[in-house]
């Protein structure tokens, strides 16, 4: 898909009354971890305070919609609810079809979770077919893309304040 | 898919009743703006109130489910119901497999968005495999298609009216 | 898929006491014609009176799940409650992927009408890769298939009344 | 995938208690009725009474899911409740998308169907691209492969009595 | 995908409150019986005792789904609720599409089953296109892949106490 638009917001806004969880799977970890950083960054520059940045992770791609809902259910009950989720998980294709069915099925239960929490579930999975895809979408080849947790951070934010 | 038969309508509507909500996407945003004004005009020519013609965006496509629900839900809160809901994406085959998973994750909520909402959810996405295509669909190649963003203004009036 | 079988029903039926909705969309129109004749003639041939089969539109294939939803509860309303419904459409592809997300997405979606509704909901669509298949699947080719229209109106009385 | 284990039953059952319906499609009805058979036959072999095999048909595997539930209510409803449903259908590749289209949204509903109904749902549906597959799966080409109805009646009285 | 990161886990987890259900099924029984014992090895590591893992089967993949609903709730019948649920399967792609319709079911409903259940539900199925890829992914070629079966022991664990 074309690349350069998803980052533009379309007005500024104040995240300072935000708090945000991030849950990242833990496969293929350096990617994770800068696109982690790139969710965090957006999260800051848009006023998020960093106590309000939540990070937690879970074991891989699959556990990142139940996860969710434990992490949004936990913070729930600790007074402190969270205003929207990033889950970022890195999928990269291999001879099964692992892939295949893991990504379907991924995305079509943060769709619904977004229904099902109440809350912006943002799409932070990267559905990719080489290491280097993967690479470049997290702004680790330098020249070619941007970190796509840019994206994802000022889609949070935007999510959880435009319609209220 | 042959062109030509979805613009024409069955029959004459009135739409100054109605008020109609546009939920556009914010990548691809040139063709995304024409969508939007051929969907637009095609709302004022069924007699929709140029002031119930309400437009808003979203990052992506993967928004546009969820922010639909939000959209319509804060417009029920303001006393200013919406009576049928276009949501309104771009989404180009690219490198990576997240054309697909978005395509169909999308497709699906929206077509469930229509129960959930209890509403008419119009199917504003073009799932193009190359930019001529998407370019050809949002009538910016003279000679080439018609408009389709039109359609989706016929479709939301006349779901809005038919079966009441 | 072999031809032949599913108009041969395995007992008669009789549909005189029985209303059915048929549901089309206007694409591809001189095909979708050919299938509504040959339901309604197999509808009437099973004894279902002219004046309960009751036959409307909606613009595209993707509004015919809504649609018919929105079909059967309008003469539920009307105190002239539908036994079943027959949405029809057809659908050929095209150079971009709006065939398979729409046939994916209405498919199933009609799949579960049936339990939403709890009334039968026949499938009435059919996936052409080319004109031509859909044409002789509407019984427009001379010495081809039969028209396909019959088997889903014979369906739609056979699973109205075969259960009860 | 490969074949011989399903059959195998991981200790002995005793189905005499049990009622158990098969519902069958009416398409390649030579393929089907091997395929009804041989899971009638294992059904007695575990000891279900003949008189509570019940047979009953639906025109095309559309028709499964829904008429499933049918099916089961009916019974509910007559005071002879079913312990569980063997849908039985073969589907065949043919030259429009209809085959995919129909597999996917039957198997998928079958599946959710085991939770709704809240009785074993077995997956009695061949999904294959020659008749010759079919036929092999159905036992009646000599020296290839056992009928499948074998293991879809054992699965029957092994879902219906082993979590009791 | 590549392959080394799940199984390390982000800190130490204390199993030994916990009580985990393996269920699998009976189909390519070896490379079944390998996966199940590297799940159960990893569990004991974890410190869940021998009688807090409780392993039953079900004939094939298609019934891991509502399988493990019946294997939960009788569970929770006996006073011995279940913390976490390990599915186990292999698939393996035949001629006809089987592989791929129950592939897509069975991953779909385990990821929803989470929700369902309100407890974890770990993805322990391996869809392979050979008999080797599936053995390899089970531990059982030297030199190659470890066992999956200790990735998902590992995942039940922590998905069962992190957000407690």
């Amino acid at each position: 898909m074309a690349v350069g638009g998803l980052g533009q917001v379309d007005q500024t806004y104040d995240g300072s009354k935000l708090r945000v969880g991030i849950l990242h799977a833990r496969w293929n970890s350096k990617i994770i971890e800068a696109l982690v950083a790139g969710a965090k960054a957006k999260l800051l520059q848009f006023g998020v305070a960093e106590e309000n940045i939540i990070i937690e992770t879970v074991p891989g791609s699959f556990e990142l919609p139940y996860g969710s809902k434990l992490f949004v259910d936990k913070y729930k009950r600790l007074g402190k609810p969270l205003d929207a989720v990033i889950p970022i998980g890195v999928l990269i294709k291999g001879s099964t079809m692992h892939f295949e069915y893991i990504c379907d099925s991924v995305t079509h239960q943060l769709m619904k979770l977004n229904f099902e929490l109440g809350l912006p579930v943002i799409f932070g999975v990267l559905t990719c077919l080489t290491d280097e895809q993967a690479e470049a979408r997290a702004g680790l080849i330098e020249g070619k893309m941007h970190n796509h947790g840019e994206d994802w951070g000022a889609a949070a934010v935007e999510m959880a304040l435009k319609f209220n």
